[in-house]
């Protein structure tokens, strides 16, 4: 997920007041614009500019402000077993309806050992990481998952039929960070196809087909195309298997009757389903054990033999990890375009940006 | 997952009859051997003779006999919880360890919605999708994960840190086929490698790295090299979060600690670690309801546009089911090498192969 670099820093603080009032303005509770905010400057500070407020704030505000997310929080359980529970988002901010899904799974997990909650009729959830790393100071292993609007093909097909579907785990660890997954089932983002694109630059062989299905390295061949999944039939299975768990298991949208879920759907509410799950550690092994042995485990790979020209081996999530800490301390990137949007968002709402007070 | 398509075709019922005999005579129990038998002869109806009795007999047959695997069930559960519990096989075969874990994951699914049962100290379990298709049956979900010994670096590496790390989904369906996913986390298999190297035949980019960790399309560095993992830092954090899982949480071998499980090693206890996981679909929705869906989602996506020069677009797991229908009736093919070995292994045993009665 690449970062923004470029741009004036703003604290996190001043970013975090501003944007908690600008969704309080359109009708979100005090409450729920306090986790909206928190899970969208997380993503910025962890560099996952993508899903902070940087592209979200502005689609997120439309979407509301126009109805086809509701700001007001409803939800229903829908049914409900000691260990897993299906909520009915109603059309509600997407982090509202995961943030009570994942809290349901942790409390479940911590009696029953693990705990499956799923949801329907919800939204955009931001990134799937916030979700399944609210389980890491409970010393659970935290997982989430969520469909989304289609842009693969199935393996040997050129129609779209199934979302980029990413999945999040996180992992506890002792001294060490916790190891933290966070992937989209494609290779590469479409971003970085349009960046090529933009640059006449031939893509690697390998992340995308034109539009006859076929693979490409013409940048503009794949705009027009679709993105390949990771490791071919392997990718499309694994986004398949999340389609039916996240979309057909919940009764929500799946395959190519989803609309879309950000700036480019104005009109139909999104019914996203999503999927989060907590492993209660202890109930397999005692937890101080387990975050040794984690300890262990990550530092050999740290310290293992570097390929020919590499600095360091990462462990996944160290990164965003070293991102926060920097940014915490010198402020999140926003770029020129986006400052400019936000001034005008916070002159249409009455809330200047940035904020002086 | 390459299948065998040259030898001499065997009916299954003789290739079994045999197979129950050969492993209850070197020390395991009737109703072992008829389960052991089952999950290599079905892996061979399936095609995936590479966990069939094709490559796995002999190899844990000699296990088996050097006392490296023990025979002889013994099991203990040493922690459970309502929805979770980590058995350790205390050496045992790998399929009989599984079997125990996979049912008990059925039957706390049944009762709470969903469960992971672990193991420890266990052995090759043969293929993924065996335990995970347990659950069909049942209208459930199955799932099932193990490490295995490390061939792939972390990304940034060239010391082999991780297994291939496979897992397998299995998802039923109506008048479909269920969706079977079973899946390692590198691009291709390592015979895939050694089969180019043997024909001068260059790999595509992307399927393996030299001995520096160096991407490369040369086989023969390959061959002395590393596999890739599907989707490069992707499926390496795959790969990790499966060992973490199977490995550190279970209390099992993980990383480079994990000696080699089948031919390359006669001497050490593999302790693998594998995670078995059911979802009770009547959890979440009806399990009808859920079936018909299922049938929609999946003749979208069989239906759905092709790209140039394919004529059908296959689900996971489909050419499996295909291929057991065919074998059924024409017999499962044995290469010669193979036979040659069966025979001698049956003279050893005295049990001539091909049995006569």
């Amino acid at each position: 997920m690449p970062g923004v670099d470029d741009g004036i820093r703003f604290p996190a603080p001043q970013l975090r007041a501003w944007t908690e009032q600008v969704f309080q303005r359109v009708g979100v509770s005090k409450d729920d614009a306090v986790l909206l905010t928190d899970s969208l400057i997380e993503a910025n500070l962890r560099g996952v500019d993508t899903h902070g407020i940087t592209r979200m704030l502005c689609t997120y505000v439309k979407r509301m402000q126009v109805g086809v997310v509701n700001p007001k929080t409803q939800l229903t359980v829908l049914r409900e077993y000691p260990s897993t529970a299906l909520v009915d988002g109603k059309n509600s901010i997407g982090q509202v309806v995961s943030n009570v899904a994942m809290r349901m799974a942790l409390d479940k997990a911590k009696k029953t050992g693990v705990a499956f909650v799923a949801t329907t009729h919800s939204n955009h959830f931001g990134a799937a990481a916030y979700w399944a790393m609210m389980a890491l100071e409970h010393g659970m292993i935290g997982f989430s998952a969520t469909n989304a609007p289609a842009v693969v093909a199935p393996t040997g097909g050129r129609t779209p039929m199934l979302g980029t579907n990413p999945f999040a785990v996180a992992i506890p660890a002792g001294r060490e960070q916790p190891v933290v997954l966070d992937l989209a089932t494609t290779v590469v983002a479409r971003g970085r196809i349009l960046l090529c694109a933009k640059q006449n630059k031939a893509l690697e062989p390998g992340w995308a087909f034109d539009e006859l299905g076929r693979p490409t390295v013409d940048p503009h061949a794949a705009v027009r195309g679709l993105l390949a999944p990771i490791g071919g039939y392997k990718g499309y299975g694994i986004a398949l298997a999340i389609d039916l768990l996240c979309g057909v298991m919940t009764g929500s949208h799946y395959g190519t009757h989803f609309p879309g879920f950000l700036a480019d759907n104005m009109t139909d509410p999104t019914d996203v389903g999503s999927l989060f799950a907590a492993i209660n550690v202890q109930s397999f092994v005692d937890l101080p054990e387990f975050k040794a042995s984690m300890d262990k485990a990550i530092g050999e790979i740290k310290t293992s033999t570097k390929a020919e020209g590499v600095k360091r081996i990462y462990i996944p999530g160290e990164i965003e990890f070293e991102t926060k800490v920097e940014r915490l301390k010198n402020g999140i990137p926003i770029p020129d375009a986006v400052v400019k949007d936000f001034v005008a968002l916070g002159k249409e709402l009455g809330l200047s940006f940035p904020m002086t007070s």
